[in-house]
């Protein structure tokens, strides 16, 4: 039953042999990889014309330098990671990138960047939409943090079921959001080029305020640092290029192609436009506030269906753009749980081939800072851009290091020689990139290090520490079990171990155990526990004493074995782990050169609701031996099924009501591909 | 960590031998017994007097009448209860009574009524507490909720301790309650007395309201209908015999004395001090409203610290009367449990010593009726008193029977001498308390059907119901696992298992699984599953295969033995299971009279923190192993404790500490009695 419900919500489970099919191509690619890219470009520009808000008119003429600066620098990352893409086809994040070329501590820091980024967009990107939309209807301003929370859910489940749903899910408000604004930023420059450069708005944005601060470098510094945060989200291609369908690498240089074109397109769109109306950012703690994307619609077009149209598509693709960490924050955590620095489970996929504790993980801590910080963003948004832009600086500086050892095995060449060869000219694309995004990142830092990146500054170096701290527990365990273990098996001793068979009472379970206990060893000793329900229980000692002589005893000394013992002992804590482990203690002492192996008959119910109906002794039991019992000690379950009939078939059944294709899964053991 | 967080919750686990000087006297044994019956009578001649407002004056008037006939039934059940006490040392509750003489039908009947009673119990009586404080102070009348939140998580906090701490809790506010009113009323009594009986209220009551119906004889009985409520709990003392120190007999009937005392003093006192006064109960929903002991203590003493005090009480009664339940259920619960009707887990006493799972229980389902009902008692008050007296008639009619029956035996004796025998007077007793508690309950439901008492008869078959339902799982279990258990053993056919080796790589926790397999079988198959972590992983099969070779096959060779093989097997599913049960079904045909035992190395973690660094692959085989593997397989765990010096001495010392007096918990395997 609870089985059904899982496969309704996330499908059936997987063959890995399904996971190539499980891939991208271009069009489903851009909306799965570029939704935050393409979102930021609603935000953005906002973000820049905030700051440049204080210097009023003059201030709205910086905006088309600002923005050809970003896309300049846009273009500088596009290439950096065009070149990523096509050196490191098995997934170039910054992680690896940095990994590779500048060492272990570069590769922490920068997975430890790009981590509290992808936490942080989930939260940002949630609850900015969901801010825009009950902005627009207040009456759904009360369930603020639900709805952001119903979206997480919701966004989880889809990526709980694969990359390939999301994609198409995702696909149609990210096309409606590029077409859509694309026209009415088309229709604008249009409009202003007819009208030669003075156009006008069919529904006028508000007069601009004066000035309150005279335009200097500082002010148009800070106005770029903001405008930055258009830039976050472009290195997911690059992170994710296994889940591009074959070849890889022309897919990923495709999509991240038409991610970057549109990204610029827009940006440059609105930077015009706005300038050519007059818009301006509003403080957003106005009552009357209009969003930029809002006032240009209204500009441009006015109000009507397209208003609302592109409106949706905005909202959704804030929204959404949490998708993209969705994609790539579980990746980035299987690489890094690969190389031991996570705890194993972020290394293994789930049923649906998706690395489902990443996302529940980030669907957690998203869902924490939402619930912390009440779904209200603005405190949150001077922490983001760092991770970005650090990963950024790493990933750039891992290629140009890249680059120059691929250089310097031939550095006996001629200076010229070397500028000639083609990775001179690729280590001075990535050299440019990685000088660009640390200036960025420099001036990020400067501008919002009081505001909030403080925090991020403290955060990421702890998040390094944590994930050393994982690294030495599996190194520790490494060094434990690896220990000697190139020596040749031991067989000498094969005396067989001696047996302790825990038993409640004379029925066929304890038979079942003793039996199996006699074709093992001679030596079994069989302890019942008194009082074991409380002083006042009524106790079966007597009943099992005789039955222990006549059916166990005197058979056993017929057919000329040694008869097993039955010894009853007192449990004063109610509780079998304590008399049992003393017990293994006297037996080792007695026997110390052999094992000791407990045999514990289990009732094993299936039913679900069967659990309840059992006190599970057994089974706390075993995980104490197995915990305290020392490393000579084996622990052996008897199961007895309450419902006969439910043998293997049940799970053949299932797994190959899954193989539809392919002979491989029936027959028993025919996968064993030599028995060597 | 966690270990310690529950022992200063819930103090150090007791050994069975403690459980004696785990009992009540007395002194403590009223408040734990009792604060139910004595709680009662702040709302059982309130809700007469609210009947009997309808007839003003004239209803007043009939107070003294109906207080009397409620004493009268009250001291029928005193002497009823009495003998059962005697009659039943070893708890004498409801439904031992009435499963003993009438059946266990009737003793079902019973319990389910007592268990929906204590129910109800806790919930009504946290939220009337919690009510009349908000009432009290209006401040805080958002908080109620949390408020019965809180008071139900102490109350089961301080149960789960343990009965002997509850008592001394309680008897400060019980105490409290009983001297402040005991005094208010014989103050009151004395100036009633002494102005000739009508004396002068300090703070006159609020004017009766005019009569909007005339005396009944209706109206009488729906009064006396709602005064029954005075007498719900006094069973507590019958059904917790076992509580009391020794001699408990004589400690019971001291408290039942005891508490049927007081609340006769009381309900006499209230009546008559009211009538004196003019105090008449007034609607609830009225703006002023005050309860019936606020007006009393206003006339006789008028306001100050003392009406304080007094008030204060009367709501920590009305809030701790939950406890009755509390001591009740569980123990309810325990015996219904020994029976088989209930789950197991209910009959085993927690490390307290107490019946933690009744007590759980008890406070998720009072708790979830707080919450659907929002800490608003009014719906439930009518459910609430049909439990207690059907419980009530079921333990006078069955008692009855019990005297029937043993005067049946010597039926040849004349009339004359029947009834002169002291055990015909019992009967007699018995059978008046019978038919007045029938009458009262057959009153009580014609009242209260359609407010609300056919919930209750609604809930009581279906709890029967469930409870079979309990009985006839068990009987199945036993039907299967008793079946020819007494057949001796079979000590035919003695080859060993084959045995089964799931490795994921060469190291030393395969090395020891191997190793031990060998000790107890020549026929060992290592088996390694490729592809266990998704289709990109590494894995290290050729080196297994070489390690295999090297450090297995070739010594086994040397030694003389038949070499164990290795088989490679992928795993499509990334799930052990399915491929294992596959290799299982395949054995068991080669080998299909010898039992199959999968030998599973494991990695155990110790520290809490450590399980999060797993992927606990072994345990879920394990139990799915168990769940699917038939009954001829049985499954070894070989443990590697990360931690080694962790052995027994842990537990060894956790008890030890424990066992301050006697020896018997030092020393290895000392307890065993014999061995038999």
């Amino acid at each position: 039953m609870t089985f059904s419900i899982i496969e309704f919500f996330l499908g059936r489970p997987l063959p890995n042999r399904e996971a190539r099919s499980q891939t991208l191509g271009v069009f489903a690619g851009v909306p799965a990889m570029g939704l935050d890219a393409l979102g930021s470009a609603s935000y953005g520009p906002e973000a820049a014309l905030t700051i440049l808000a204080a210097a009023s008119t003059a201030g709205l003429g910086q905006i088309g330098t600002i923005t050809l600066v970003i896309t300049v620098l846009l273009a500088i990352l596009f290439l950096s990671y065009w070149q990523t893409i096509a050196a490191y086809p098995n997934n170039g994040g910054s992680y690896i990138v940095a990994r590779e070329n500048l060492g272990a501590n570069f590769g922490l820091l920068a997975a430890a960047a790009l981590m509290v980024d992808y936490l942080l967009n989930v939260a940002v990107g949630i609850s900015a939409g969901v801010g825009a939309l009950t902005s627009a209807v207040p009456i759904l301003h009360p369930y603020t943090l639900w709805m952001c929370l119903a979206i997480l859910a919701l966004i989880t489940t889809v990526n709980l079921r694969g990359t390939r749903e999301s994609g198409l899910v995702w696909a149609l408000p990210t096309y409606g959001f590029v077409i859509g604004l694309g026209a009415i930023l088309a229709l604008g420059l249009y409009k202003a080029v007819a009208a030669g450069g003075r156009p006008e708005a069919v529904i006028a944005p508000p007069q601009l305020q004066p000035a309150t601060e005279t335009l200097t470098l500082w002010l148009i510094l800070r106005a770029f640092a903001s405008g930055c945060t258009a830039m976050t989200g472009v290195e997911a291609v690059s992170n994710g290029v296994s889940a591009f369908r074959e070849p890889r690498v022309r897919h990923a240089h495709a999509t991240l192609a038409a991610i970057v074109a549109i990204l610029a397109l827009l940006l440059f769109g609105i930077a015009h436009v706005a300038r050519a109306y007059g818009i301006m950012a509003m403080d957003q703690t106005r009552g009357d506030y209009q969003s930029v994307s809002s006032q240009l619609v209204y500009a441009v077009y006015g109000s009507g269906w397209l208003y609302y149209a592109v409106i949706a598509c905005v909202l959704a693709v804030l929204c959404l753009s949490a998708n993209t960490s969705f994609v790539d924050f579980p990746r980035l955590c299987h690489l890094v749980a690969q190389d031991a620095y996570l705890p194993r489970p972020f290394a293994v996929p789930g049923r649906r081939l998706v690395y489902s504790v990443g996302i529940l993980f980030l669907a957690f801590g998203s869902g924490s800072l939402l619930i912390v910080f009440d779904g209200i963003t603005d405190r949150l948004i001077p922490l983001f851009a760092v991770g970005a832009f650090l990963a950024f600086t790493l990933s750039q500086s891992g290629m140009a290091m890249h680059w120059w050892r691929a250089e310097g095995r031939q550095s006996a060449e001629g200076l010229l020689t070397w500028l000639r060869r083609p990775a001179t000219m690729k280590l001075a694309i990535n050299g440019i990139g990685a000088v660009a995004t640390a200036s960025a990142l420099a001036i990020i830092l400067l501008a919002k290090f009081i505001e909030g990146a403080w925090i991020t500054v403290l955060v990421i170096p702890a998040t390094i520490l944590l994930l050393r701290s994982f690294r030495r527990y599996y190194d520790e365990i490494d060094r434990q079990t690896l220990k000697a273990s190139d020596r040749p098996i031991n067989l000498s001793g094969r005396q067989p171990p001696v047996i302790l068979v825990p038993i409640k009472r004379w029925d066929r379970l304890a038979r079942k155990a003793v039996e199996y206990a006699m074709r093992i060893t001679p030596d079994v000793r069989a302890l019942h526990y008194m009082a074991l329900e409380g002083p006042d229980a009524e106790d079966p000692q007597l009943a099992l004493r005789h039955n222990w002589r006549e059916l166990v005893e005197i058979p056993a000394a017929r057919a000329g074995y040694a008869p097993p013992r039955l010894s009853c002992i007192t449990a004063e804590f109610r509780s079998l782990t304590g008399p049992l482990l003393r017990c293994i203690e006297d037996t080792r002492r007695q026997h110390p050169h052999r094992p000791i192996e407990v045999v514990v008959p289990e009732l094993v119910e299936g039913r679900w609701w069967g659990y309840i109906m059992h006190t599970h002794r057994e089974r706390r039991l075993r995980a104490r031996l197995l915990r305290y019992g020392g490393r000579s000690l084996a622990v052996t379950s008897i199961p007895w099924q309450l419902r006969e009939a439910e043998p293997a078939e049940v799970i053949l059944a299932e797994e190959s009501s899954n193989a539809s294709s392919g002979g491989n899964s029936s027959g028993l053991c025919r996968h064993s591909a030599e028995n060597y």
